[in-house]
């Protein structure tokens, strides 16, 4: 991998890291049994494996096509290429050649597909292949190829077999042969980002700087005039006006993207972009591109999150809306969009070791990412709601199954986001049970932590390298705990503030085998509160403990729960519940609610509601709806 | 009019009352001056007044169809017939050459279309005549003959000429012919009711007993098995599976109407079917009707009912949805629902003089109603949030303009709202500046009210009969004013609260010329409280004033309106402010809001917002968005 001083950090592979600690392996463990192969049968029963045989004629659509005249099913690939990602992280903590047999079939499927030219896209292929390469803005082309060639990376990074990972090769020369500054090629990019973070990981893999510079175009000829887009949509014979998505703010090509200020439009490419913009910095040091990530940054984190770290209020464009719209009962907040800014975190933090971007990370991880995956690992969210009335119920499927395999594919990689290496760092961002196998300052290093995060902030993290080596340890200390956090060195306590660098408590030394360092990061349950400018949250208080943001559902209280409320002084209990919900922590509070008893028959009055007393449970947001649907609020009225 | 037990008031027709009062003289002249012209010339500018010559072959559509294959362009005849019934009503209060000229040449355009045979739908005779009769779910056939049946009607009582009503006539016998029980006739009904009205007022206009037959067989056949709109639909080669709204729940044809006990479905359709209900059920003496009436009425107000009046919080049905479930911030609440509510209630008493009925057509009148309609008369609201972000901005015309001569129709009738006439009873609904001419136990009494209602509660009535009169007068007391009215007549004060019949106070003696009641109703500021069942409100507090319900608009206010609050016990400060919005009565109170200050770059912090002073300025509901988009919320934080 090439360097420059940008990219200070590089994650460590998921392939180094061993899951042991309980929360992760649970989850790890669900997603290994039961979501790939219940994933798997759902590709088979909507058609998409058989779909990559491209026959002729072309079987009837299974996803009709909508008013747009549009079908999901023109991003079947994808969602192949992703199951195919998520089911080789799988592969790394449990071998399955069952599993391993499919993706081989889908590898014979996809080499039988390919064009000789290296063209490789099913539904182009097999249903009009005369037009391929002519509508970048709606039919997701490079968005298939983007996730196939992440599936192809990571099945080969779990196992070796380069098969696919040679015929996506082959696919993507002809990309680059397609797209790029030449006379004869095309000036485009995809309208649906996702190419890029592939090209990425590709260069990252394999060295070949083609890869980096078919990436930099892409990005670089966003929002270039005339717009790509609109002469193609002439091109096809079509009014660049009738772009049912009006604006190409919705694929963030409205303007160049290091002009850009705002984060704007469909949530999911514009995380996808920035993860690669991010990525794409380090590499090539560009200071303005990584000053466009740190100012959308700014700006998606400060104005535009939810506290659970959602992103993309609207439905309408899958996306963002004006800043500090962030409505609860009708919060979009894909969770393909908080497995996006997760991804993007992760490249922040090679740009610069600071704990804003991990913090982000792992709240995300923690609920508006794990929101999307029931506890029994075969129903999903799409929309993550922040309040229901209790008819938000979650699937088994989706016509659009984005977000099944994102989610999955976060968990089954979560090893990916523990640790990160510098020149002569070594930098923990995640806690629970993980053990790395990293190399430092050329010295191969086995680092070993202990804990029941997020359950619990007593960590125990052992070193152990090869042979002593002086290097920093960077440890996060999550922004939630730095005033109370403790640290010790072999016992041997270590004032946690005074050692703190942008968030991370630096411990620089010569390590020795069976060094240890603890750390205690008190959990209590503490409230949260929203910027006024959230019209949503006025008057309101989001309780949470640890990185778990909580909420109440109907099922653990008596009061209906939009009539709970606390005050600011409301005494709030962990208590610790190992067979609710598969094992959790619950907080308790007296709360009060609002007697019904005076309106029996009438709905409007001229006193107020009585209050009585009521208790309130909460539960981590992100094992709510696995127990039938359920009114939820993670905003609760404060008093 | 044939009259029955149960048929106990009559209201006194718009013809035979004049109106002098500010309030609704201002509101009268501009819907004269501005809102009937300016209606003519958008039914000109869209085609609308073209599209009744029915010319072959047919023009290129104006209003595109939709996703369903529908267009609004089918029911054009209903705009027509209502414009005709709005500008008849206004002719009464001042004749214009002009307008008179328009709707002569309007019913030789009906005249020239009409079939030999009576059919009269210029969409069917001039696109598929064929077709005719063959979609009642869909297509509106039986709405559209009934708005211009009632146009026709006020047109006849407004000026005496009969030629429109004539035609509708001819029409309305053809009609008889296809529908009912014989075994060649159609067993169906409208998808839309409507007609039902109409015929009732053809009715009571006529005598012929023929058309209370067919309204009765149209509210009968209601919700009959089998189904006649999925027979038909079957009948078309559809399959009724594919109906788009999937339930008959949708028109109210889910059961017969006398099991109905929860107000369901398209708020529009449901309040027009219980107009003619309550109607029918007075002329036919039919208590099951009446019960049912009852029955749905009490679930409309104390479980369905915005503050404003304002019904079916959903645009997907532009309808109901579940109980208490009434947001503020995407209220449908259709203005046609609120005038179609006003419709109901009047009738209502007809049936049972109690002021619960006369209040909500107050509520109504002065608030979801007149919300709809621009201060200067041109512009509109379709949709009556109660909560605006300041995104909602009036329209000057819509694809479904049916909204735009519901409200001009209301305003220009307001005379017929004012009084009823019992066996010996003269009531009085509303208070306002107006004139009636009325006929009691066979005398004729001349009723002067002045008042500056309703911004003040002092109200005079003075009673002139031809020659001494024994009767009851009955002065609707509102419910927000029954603690503290006070009454005299001819100087003499009467004890309210004893005299008090179903909110009426009741004066029975024997009345003689320059007989005065006077009236104090106290209008103080006061604050109104939703049930807790209402999600949307709770730890809110509305604010009204006599009559009217206020808001807080942006415009008004220095804090923004979604930070403001006040405590419940926070004074209320009334203020006349005869310049402002063309004089208005503003309510100030000193609240609080929250500084933003600390909140610079922070999205979530774990301290909660700090309050700072800030000042309130209300105003009624029905004047906002007059000063362009602007933030606005009814429901006020209480802290």
């Amino acid at each position: 991998m090439a360097t420059s001083s940008l990219r200070k950090y590089a994650a460590v592979s998921f392939t180094d890291v061993d899951i042991t600690g309980d929360f992760w392996r649970e989850r790890l463990d669900t997603v290994l049994k039961r979501t790939i192969p219940s994933q798997y049968k759902k590709l088979v029963e909507y058609n998409m494996i058989e779909a990559m045989k491209v026959v002729q004629p072309p079987p009837p659509l299974t996803i009709p096509r909508n008013n747009h005249n549009f079908t999901t099913q023109i991003f079947w690939d994808s969602d192949i290429g992703k199951w195919i990602e998520a089911a080789s992280y799988a592969l790394r903590h449990g071998p399955d050649k069952d599993i391993e047999a499919k993706i081989d079939e889908i590898t014979e499927l996809l080499a039988k597909a390919q064009l000789p030219d290296g063209y490789l896209n099913c539904w182009y292929i097999g249903r009009e292949p005369e037009n391929r390469w002519t509508n970048m803005r709606d039919n997701h082309e490079l968005y298939n190829a983007g996730h196939m060639l992440e599936g192809a990376i990571a099945y080969f990074q779990a196992t070796g077999k380069r098969r696919l990972l040679d015929i996506m090769e082959k696919y993507v020369d002809h990309i680059a042969t397609m797209f790029g500054p030449d006379p004869d090629q095309k000036k485009g990019y995809c309208g649906h980002q996702e190419i890029e973070i592939a090209l990425m990981k590709l260069y990252h893999l394999t060295g070949d700087k083609r890869r980096l510079d078919l990436c930099a175009y892409f990005i670089n000829q966003r929002g270039a005039q005339p717009h790509y887009f609109d002469q193609e949509a002439r091109a096809r014979g079509d009014d660049p006006k009738n772009y049912w998505h009006k604006t190409h703010e919705y694929s963030q090509s409205h303007m160049p993207v290091r002009e850009q200020k705002n984060v704007v439009g469909h949530a999911v490419r514009a995380f996808y972009m920035l993860t690669a913009m991010a990525d794409l910095a380090a590499d090539l040091g560009d200071k303005d591109l990584k000053k466009a990530c740190e100012t959308l940054w700014k700006d998606a984190i400060s104005k535009k999150m939810y506290v659970t770290a959602g992103f993309g209020p609207s439905a309408h464009n899958e996306g963002f809306t004006s800043d500090y719209d962030l409505p609860n009962d009708t919060a979009y907040a894909e969770t393909c969009a908080t497995v996006a800014m997760i991804f993007w975190a992760q490249r922040m933090l090679n740009l610069d070791l600071d704990s804003q971007y991990a913090d982000v990370l792992e709240r995300g991880l923690f609920n508006g990412g794990l929101a999307g995956l029931s506890r029994d690992g075969t129903t999903y969210f799409y929309e993550n709601r922040l309040e229901s009335n209790g008819k938000d119920t979650r699937w088994a499927w989706h016509n659009c199954p984005c977000c099944t395999m994102n989610v999955s594919r976060l968990v089954a990689s979560i090893g990916g986001y523990f640790y990160s290496v510098g020149k002569s760092t070594l930098a923990v961002h995640l806690y629970g049970g993980a053990t790395g196998h990293v190399t430092v300052v050329g010295v191969k290093v086995k680092i070993t932590e202990t804990s029941d995060y997020p359950w619990d902030g007593k960590i125990k993290i052992k070193i152990d390298p090869e042979k002593d080596a002086k290097f920093a340890l960077k440890l996060r200390i999550p922004a939630w705990g730095q005033k109370k956090a403790k640290a010790a060195l072999n016992g041997k306590s270590i004032a946690v503030s005074k050692g703190l660098e942008k968030g991370y408590l630096t411990i620089n030394r010569a390590w020795a085998k069976g060094d240890v360092v603890t750390l205690d990061i008190p959990m209590e349950a503490r409230r949260i509160y929203a910027n006024p400018a959230v019209r949503a949250d006025v008057g309101k208080v989001a309780l949470a403990r640890g990185p778990l943001v909580y909420c109440i559902e109907q099922v653990d209280q008596k009061a209906p729960v939009s009539n709970i409320s606390i005050t600011a002084k409301t005494k709030l209990k962990a208590k610790r519940k190992g067979k609710l919900l598969g094992g959790t922590t619950v907080l308790e509070a007296d709360a009060s609610s609002l007697s019904r008893k005076q309106w029996e028959g009438s709905l409007y009055l001229d006193l107020p509601p009585v209050e009585v007393p009521a208790k309130l449970t909460a539960i981590p947001y992100y094992q709510w709806a696995n127990r039938g649907a359920n009114a939820m609020r993670v905003w609760i009225n404060e008093k």
